[in-house]
Parts: structure tokens; C-alpha cells; sequence
């Protein structure tokens, strides 16, 4: 059975995984008879209060309320070991700016998390496919971007322009449509960069993984 | 456009609402055209951790925390008006055993959040339909238990005698069957009661949702 590592960081659009970006494709895996592993780096996040749009100075942990979408079934990403998994895939949403990286606040001048940047340098290494969503496609825009790959962030906006600037070709997609590298093995999804419902992510998210099945 | 009102209680399978449950009622909403908005009640809950299996002994607010599955787009459960909607569902969790109400710790001598239960009895006065799924049926069996209706809890378990108990008929069903009172309007999935997938949750809340909008 093929086995897809996937990475989190958190609950929630404002401060951790997108949960629709994230179920969308635990579904899609799920549905295709291979089998997920979701993984989290060690650390805590800055909680955001959804309704009222601010922060509420509290701290959370991000593999713990990371595993509320997993019932439970989280690893470290430590543990991610590149020989047990066929790809690897790295949903969306303000952990991916925020937690897995400094995107949101460094702008192209961003550092990726070291445990998060090590499981990405791996499985391309080992010639794996990896796929990202929404925002998360900057994380391969860094880590990745001496190799010149093609990404999509959905519109020309300011991250397809921050992507350009670290070595990427930014495919321009709709909500869902995606952007596929064959040579680099990755591939990308918009979903909420540019999506406005959730049945949008459901479908973009079951062309992604489509695709990460077809290159396993 | 049909108007769906979904109730939640939190963010989580061991503490709130079971995400994939709530995701896939949304997405079911959404891919027939009809608009979801998810309400909850005033109140906190009980903080489980979902890596270690055990209480935390913190407590957060029950809307707060279930705004991180309707992207912030959460109303107080006191606003609900009957008029403005089609229909009422209610996705599992242990947040519908111990939050809108208190099976999980009472059993058949259970009681229902006021507010909730105020919910129920007018959508059902005004002849609209109600769904609920996994263990949420055991809400509505409480509050309609004296109409005799039709419920779904999966197997032959604990919680389906609890329902027969009240005054309903238990349907035992599988992962992606459904029960469907059309009298009452009442629908039910087992979900986690019975299920296994992610993909089975889906399958089923998709057959739960096309049953009510065939319904409205």
C-alpha cells in the first residue's frame, strides 16, 4: 500500500492548518487506497481567535492541535523517515506562513523550519513526489528554488511574485486547477489563495493528489 | 438558495466536533448548491488531548474553537431563527455527547443544552427536516424520543438500546448507510460510530445530506 507523509502545524486557517485544505486531501489519499501518516514539527504556535480576527496571546502546541484533524494519529516530524513513505504533501493555511516557515512575516527573505526544510531536501533527494497547497507552495519556493521549479499560488499576486524571486516559474491557476512540475516531481494546488467555497477545495485537492498518485 | 444550519461544539472527535464529520456535512451542503451556517452554543468545554488520550483540564469556548471548521463564519446558537432555514444538522463527536449534552455522562437519564434543544423542537414544529450523525442522534432521541422515531446509532451498541430506551426505533446500519424517518423528517449516519475511513465518512454524510435535500 502506497503511504503519503503529511505535514501540520496546527488547527485552524488563522494560526495552523487549513482543516478544509487538510481533510481534502486526507480524503483524497484515503479514497485512493493508500494510506496516510500525518507528522508535525516540535514547538508552539501564537493562537488566533477566528471570530474576532485578532490574536489572543496564548500558545498552543502544533503537533497536539495539529492531531484534532487526525483523531489523534500524529508523529513528530522528527521521526519522518524518508524510506517509509512514497510522497510527501504540505496543506495550507496560516501555519504553513507561520509555523512551518517565517513566510508571513519575512516576505521572500523567509526561513523554512529546519525539520520541515530536512523532509522536503529528502524526498526530493530520493525522487519522490511532493505536493503543497495554498500558501504552502512557498515552502518548496524556498527550500526548492535552485532547481527553477513550476509552482502556482493561484493569481499574480504578491507570493507568486516573492516565489519568481527565489528561482520559481509561477503557473497562474483557478480554484481548481493545479500546477504540475514533472521534472522536479512537485505539484501545487491554490485552493483558498483563490477558492471561495469549500467544494472547490475538495475538487482541487482530488486533482492534486490525482496527480501524486499518477507519479508514485 | 436552501439554507442549512449545522450545529457545532468545539473542534476535535475526543472533546468537540468530529472534524471529518463536520467537513463532509459542509462539503455535502455546498456541492448541491445549498449555503451551510454553523451556529453554537454559549459555554466552554473540557480540553482533551488527542495525542495522549487524556483531559488537560483547561477549558475554551465551545464557538471560539469550532469557528476553526467554518473558517471564523460562526454564529451563538441563541440567534438561530426557524424561519431563516431549510433544514438542521448535527455532526458527531464527543462534543454532541458532552457538550450539547450530557449522554456520555448520564446515559438514557441524559439532558440536552436548552438552547439546543430549543433548536430541535422548533425546526421539528415547523416540519423541516433534521439530521444528525455518529452519536448526535442520541440528541435527537432525547428530544423527539416521544414521537417514536427512526434513529441510526450503527450496531447493536449501548447507545442504540439508550435510543430504544427513549422511545425510539434503532436502524442498524453500516459506515455509508443512512436511516431515514420520513415522518418525522429525521435522518441519520452512524459515521464513527461504525466507520473506519475518512472515506466512508464522506460516502455517508454525502447519502445523509442528498436524503434531506430531497427532503426540503
Amino acid at each position: 500500500m502506497k503511504k503519503i507523509a503529511v505535514i501540520l502545524a496546527g488547527c485552524g486557517n488563522r494560526d495552523g492548518s487549513e482543516t478544509h485544505e487538510t481533510l481534502s486531501v486526507l480524503l483524497a489519499i484515503d479514497k485512493r487506497g493508500m494510506e496516510y501518516q500525518c507528522f508535525a514539527p516540535e514547538g508552539d504556535f501564537s493562537v488566533f481567535n477566528h471570530i474576532k480576527g485578532e490574536p489572543t496571546g496564548e500558545k498552543r502546541n502544533l503537533m497536539t492541535e495539529a492531531s484534532r484533524l487526525c483523531r489523534g494519529n500524529i508523529k513528530p516530524l522528527s521521526e519522518y523517515c524518508v524510506n517509509d513513505y512514497d510522497a510527501l504533501v504540505l496543506p495550507g493555511g496560516m501555519g504553513a506562513a507561520q509555523n512551518l516557515s517565517d513566510y508571513a512575516f519575512c516576505g521572500e527573505k523567509m526561513s523554512v523550519n529546519s525539520e520541515v526544510a530536512n523532509a522536503i531536501k529528502q524526498t526530493h533527494s530520493a525522487n519522490k513526489p511532493i505536493a503543497a497547497l495554498c500558501i504552502a507552495p512557498m515552502i518548496l519556493a524556498k527550500v526548492l528554488g535552485d532547481k527553477n521549479p513550476i509552482l502556482t499560488l493561484g493569481c499574480d499576486c504578491q507570493a507568486a511574485k516573492d516565489a519568481i524571486a527565489l528561482g520559481c516559474r509561477h503557473k497562474v491557476c483557478n480554484a481548481t486547477e493545479i500546477a504540475i512540475d514533472e521534472k522536479n516531481k512537485l505539484l501545487s494546488a491554490p485552493a483558498y489563495m483563490v477558492a471561495t467555497r469549500i467544494s472547490q477545495i475538495f475538487e482541487g485537492s482530488d486533482n492534486l493528489i490525482q496527480a501524486l498518485y499518477n507519479m508514485i
